[in-house]
């Protein structure tokens, strides 16, 4: 496919707005050089035309008036209701037509979710877009999934996580055959409930195209065991922020141990540089997928600045070149076969995190 | 009760044995001085009187032969059936004939539950001891359970934790009331799935005689904002070791980054003991109880060192001289008035963890 690509962008999203959106697809498209897309910015065209004065960019826009915007504490199912004609509803609105490749938003996520569900529906009998967390560990990220939006999973929806984390892996990372490990309290196949017991079995028997290695403890997350990593979005949830807390209390113990005494002052001085360095790796999100539907959608931390949403911005370029959707597609249908249908595809209101 | 306290020491148990568990009791009689309990040391008499004698200790001992000990990697349902005579079993069965208070084994963890289980029975209807987990954080330690014992909870087994947790964070550290709160996705009402949810109004409506603050999250842990956090077996146990990954990745991150160059280097040299300080705030486990049985069980870590052993020991000190298992009956059976008897007591095989 030659065909040039084109990413659909809500400008007014987020907490800045233009001031950081349009630097950031700027530095993305310098980033890409020859190879960026065109970019369509849906939003208020005199803000936008303002930030693109300033820019110096060779990037190529393309300006979609929106009058309205989508607040960030609208709850999603008035945003479904009230949505069209918003910046972040015609972004999302220019994936389904095929003009764009995907869109990416760091507007309000349960509207982004109901938005994008309504518009572009999901795959196969999905019900909606687990959250997927890009985790740092020791000898790179594991992708984990579901870290929040689906609180209660059978079997069959665990399986489908993992057909879309590996899918996801492969066109984020580059990995050509990303390996799965299925979240559990022990790695034998006695152990754990049994949800998780029986996608165990689904994985092994059901014929999929991925490599799956089995269960996993959550200490093979940081260790990178396997590269995508699959539980249910209660777990998940409580993992990733029981993890983030941690990770906050040891940073926060460290930086007051380092300042506890004279020598240990001026060692903490000394090493600020790394440490400087070490909470950039281990706070590297900038977007996330809403993986599963019929469209690429990557949503951008709501705070974010201009490196996080350029960030976002390079991740849906990925995932727009990728045969990401396809994978997915492919994958789901095999699940059909060895489950039957898993339920149909409600738009429901608010996500659960 | 100015009845003098006695403590069962399982002596054999654990990587070390009695190199480590004599020395360690002697700790902790030391500590406690004219407060000391005596000990039961179960085992073999001739290596006990050989490390006795090594101490020089004012500590009172009474050697109970015990012919035969547990391998660490014992069957439970093995355990049970040939552990009659063993040091942990002879250990546990001193309490149920309440010759003493408490007792401590740092032997085959699923044994000591199983034979716990079968000689003290559990309390109310219980089914087996959660794992209790003593969580650093920002202003103290958080209690959570369970950690791993018991995959599948339903809403009444979620409350039977916060009953014993908060009876064990009491006896433990000290405080008179602590506060409790339900691990979930988010802290309102409506959130999560139905077993949290129907946890939640079981503690606000059951007249329990506990200080319930209803929802926390995972970044709540490390906070402290609770005092005792309650969430199932799955969840805990996948919360605790991604957790341990985390903080692992954090340090290993830290020792490479504080290394990578040579200001670096010298400020880590300088600041070399705040960082064992820190490390040791972050690992202070020495011993867990197995709540919920008709009397006080430790459990050391099998690889444990002196110094973790004696704090168990005291740790047992402290169940023993509480009210502990009094409290968790009076609050249990305010539970079977709220739901009704929940499940029989049966004497199962192996534990999850």
């Amino acid at each position: 496919v030659t065909r040039s690509l084109v990413i659909s962008i809500d400008a007014m999203g987020g907490d800045h707005g233009p001031p950081v959106v349009v630097p950031a697809v700027a530095q993305a498209a310098a980033k890409l050089g020859a190879e960026a897309p065109t970019f369509l910015l849906h939003g208020d065209p005199e803000a936008l035309k303002s930030e693109i004065a300033r820019c110096k960019t060779a990037a190529r826009w393309d300006i979609r008036p929106a009058e309205r915007v989508i607040a960030s504490d609208e709850k999603p199912a008035v945003a479904l209701r009230r949505g069209k004609g918003t910046s972040l509803w015609n972004a999302v609105e220019a994936v389904k037509g095929g003009e764009a490749g995907a869109a990416v938003s760091a507007g309000n996520t349960g509207a982004l979710m109901a938005i994008s569900r309504l518009i572009l529906r999901m795959t196969g009998e999905l019900e909606r877009p687990p959250l997927v967390a890009t985790w740092p560990g020791m000898k790179g990220v594991t992708t984990v999934l579901d870290v929040g939006a689906n609180v209660d999973c059978d079997a069959a929806r665990l399986v489908q996580f993992a057909i879309m984390g590996e899918a996801f892996h492969r066109a984020a990372h580059g990995v050509k055959a990303p390996t799965v490990g299925l979240l559990n309290v022990g790695s034998e196949d006695m152990k754990g409930h049994g949800e998780v017991r029986e996608a165990n079995r689904l994985m092994r028997e059901g014929g999929f195209h991925l490599d799956y290695r089995g269960f996993v403890e959550g200490d093979d997350i940081a260790k990178n065991t396997v590269n995508v990593v699959v539980t249910d979005g209660f777990s998940g949830n409580i993992a990733l922020k029981t993890a983030e807390g941690v990770a906050r209390f040891v940073s926060g113990e460290l930086r007051k141990e380092l300042t506890s005494s004279l020598p240990a002052k001026l060692g903490a001085f000394l090493a600020q540089g790394a440490l400087r360095r070490l909470r950039q790796t281990i706070n590297p999100y900038a977007g996330a997928p809403l993986l599963g539907l019929n469209g690429v959608v990557v949503k951008a931390h709501g705070g974010t600045d201009v490196r996080g949403f350029a960030g976002a911005v390079l991740l849906a370029i990925d995932l727009a070149r990728s045969g990401l959707v396809g994978e997915i597609d492919r994958n789901m249908k095999q699940l059909s076969l060895a489950v039957g249908p898993v339920g149909d595809s409600p738009v429901q209101g608010a996500v659960s995190s």
